[in-house]
């Protein structure tokens, strides 16, 4: 069965040029990049050059970026460098709707003598930016706010919030993962201090990161034991993922303008199509500001995962979620913190599209949705009586 | 030029067939492995054949082994796992031989409240036993030891260590990232408790690596914020690098008699000629238990550096110590601890083997290495003068 993937938030194809460019880095050039001899040394250029490929993605200048596992690793380095960084400050702020790789670094630092704010949404999932201004003060080391939510795409405002972080002496970090390759990012612009992304999310492969620090903010390395990245992130060069980062950042940047101009489109068809063909859906997000490619709904009275299982019969991929959440039974805490009613939560589905879906994928979920959701709520204990009258 | 490559405790080659395996995860089942769909979710299975056969490698239970992004996360994570699971202990142990991975962090730790004991070695670079047995008492939190030293290739008894260890109630970790693949590594017989280990120090892909973590041992994650890996390494599974790191293991495990069959007694033909054929010339490391790849030999009077890079000219790829360390000036930590002067320690040369060298890759070796001993001890100022007369 052809796949219909509509799960792009959670991880996308590594493209197949970009694993053509990774191809010679595992057994021909395979080279410890921090070698003497030429063999290995040789592969600290290939490595510069990525480093080129992906700053310019994020208007970054290249000695700015340090190249990481993955998401979850710049994150941790960046909170952990921010609050190591500050020892004296002992306040910090994050939202209540972030991925878990930086909530839960929160929580465990609410445990260990810091102070947390974690700052709500609004029934849209908008930043509440009166309860951050009230929150922040002299004390606070740290602000870090995603740039755009995972499961419903609702950007936040990242600039203006830097700029109060700034005014009151806090470093600015932001959790990028979803909006890098989707969304213009621009570091200079925004004035953001630190910024994690990873290359499993815009057409890389997977394990490999970075963060961003901007030239002349403390920084204090996470991973530590060797001199690679310059003393800022111990461990042997992931080289071929590296090359590979590179080249999909390279390819994302020349490619942005598609998510505008074909991607959001399609994705307003998919949305529209099924918020008028199917009774009791709601939209959850900020549709007027959020990502290109994301939409979240809730179908009412049914369970997320039995769409998703119905879905995948039918070979689409979809998501209720965060795949990093998924295994767990709670409702989403980016739904419960936007106050979305527990009927409509539980029955929340991510469509997450790419430069690579098509109108008649489209039409596909379009086709069989109704029916799906039709038969869920026929079988639902929550579901309203269908045929409008009461059981005696 | 051919590259002449005897540098494999740096890295080695992926394996032709390695890279076959992981090909498919790239670009057709690209799927997030915690993804509910059967696109993402079959991916599953494959992290588990995977991990069966890294597993296999060390005579590991799968469910003991924790994969990672190397060699340096898994240290990172065994140590503060240990330190963090006994909070009262204020006591840690390792040598002064380890890996900057271990090293570093155990002298990050001993400035936050750890009192530290650093087990020195002999001249042959020989655990001293003594000393530890000296050391470790009832507050030791965690004792950490090589399996094999990366520089000299000097085994150390980690059996013994391990159940010392064990009578003074202290965890056992190891750092086997050189051992692994190339000598037999129990688990089960040794005991150990935690051991760390990397996939391409034998063949496979760079940028995975795992932490095998006994059975019923305290265990607290590094990487926090997803249920990946039973919760215990958050982050977006690396499907293809976790799949080349399986195969890698399961063709190290059916090869690894070419070690002690072809790969020791060529390591020895080169061993014997340098020495030989080179005055001043010294084995550093223990002769008798070592590991069968490695041969590490001072050349008296002369800059390793320089002659890395004669060698270099010829095509040969060798090292000076670890490239973790490369790019300090300093000489080898390993050497000094051994008590090796400093007319030596600064032209120690590392030889290391892998299965695919030949002899007549030795031959060369030993065809130009006299000469160009020769060559750098003419414009040498630490060298005696060669015509046996002394300047006026």
């Amino acid at each position: 069965m052809k796949v219909i993937y509509f799960d792009n938030n959670a991880t996308t194809q590594t493209l197949p040029e970009v694993v053509e460019k990774m191809l010679p880095y595992f057994s021909e050039k395979y080279g410890n990049a921090s070698s003497i001899h030429r063999f290995g040394g040789s592969n600290k250029k290939v490595i510069e050059e990525a480093r080129g490929q992906v700053a310019a993605l994020i208007n970054a200048n290249p000695a700015e970026i340090i190249f990481t596992a993955g998401g979850t690793e710049a994150d941790s380095t960046a909170i952990y460098s921010a609050v190591n960084s500050y020892p004296a400050k002992k306040h910090i702020i994050t939202s209540a709707v972030e991925h878990p790789a930086v909530l839960e670094v929160f929580k465990k630092l609410s445990t260990q003598g810091y102070r947390v704010d974690f700052i709500g949404v609004d029934k849209d999932g908008r930043f509440d930016m009166e309860s951050f201004n009230k929150a922040i003060d002299a004390q606070t080391a740290l602000v870090s706010i995603m740039w755009a939510n995972s499961e419903t795409g609702t950007i936040f405002p990242i600039k203006e919030v830097a700029e109060i972080s700034h005014k009151h002496g806090a470093l600015f970090h932001t959790d990028a993962v979803q909006a890098v390759g989707k969304v213009e990012v621009d570091v200079k612009d925004f004035d953001v201090d630190m910024l994690s992304f990873s290359s499993h999310k815009f057409h890389g492969p997977k394990g490999v990161g970075a963060l961003y620090v901007k030239a002349g903010v403390r920084f204090l390395p996470y991973m530590i034991g060797g001199h690679q990245e310059r003393s800022r992130r111990a461990g042997t060069e992931n080289v071929p993922g590296i090359v590979g980062f590179g080249e999909a950042a390279k390819i994302a940047k020349a490619t942005l303008n598609q998510y505008k101009e074909n991607v959001a489109p399609l994705r307003d068809i998919l949305e529209n199509g099924l918020l008028t063909a199917i009774e009791d859906a709601k939209l959850n997000g900020d549709k007027t500001n959020r990502l290109p490619n994301t939409t979240n709904i809730s179908f009412g009275y049914v369970e997320g995962e039995s769409i998703l299982m119905m879905l995948d019969a039918n070979g689409i991929c979809a998501s209720s979620g965060s795949a990093c959440t998924s295994g767990s039974l709670e409702p989403s805490h980016v739904l419960r913190a936007m106050g979305v009613s527990f009927q409509f939560s539980h029955g929340s589905i991510r469509f997450s599209l790419s430069k690579f879906n098509t109108k008649s994928e489209v039409d596909l979920i379009l086709s069989v949705m109704p029916a799906i959701i039709k038969r869920l709520r026929e079988i639902s204990p929550f579901h309203k009586p269908l045929c409008g009258c009461e059981t005696k």
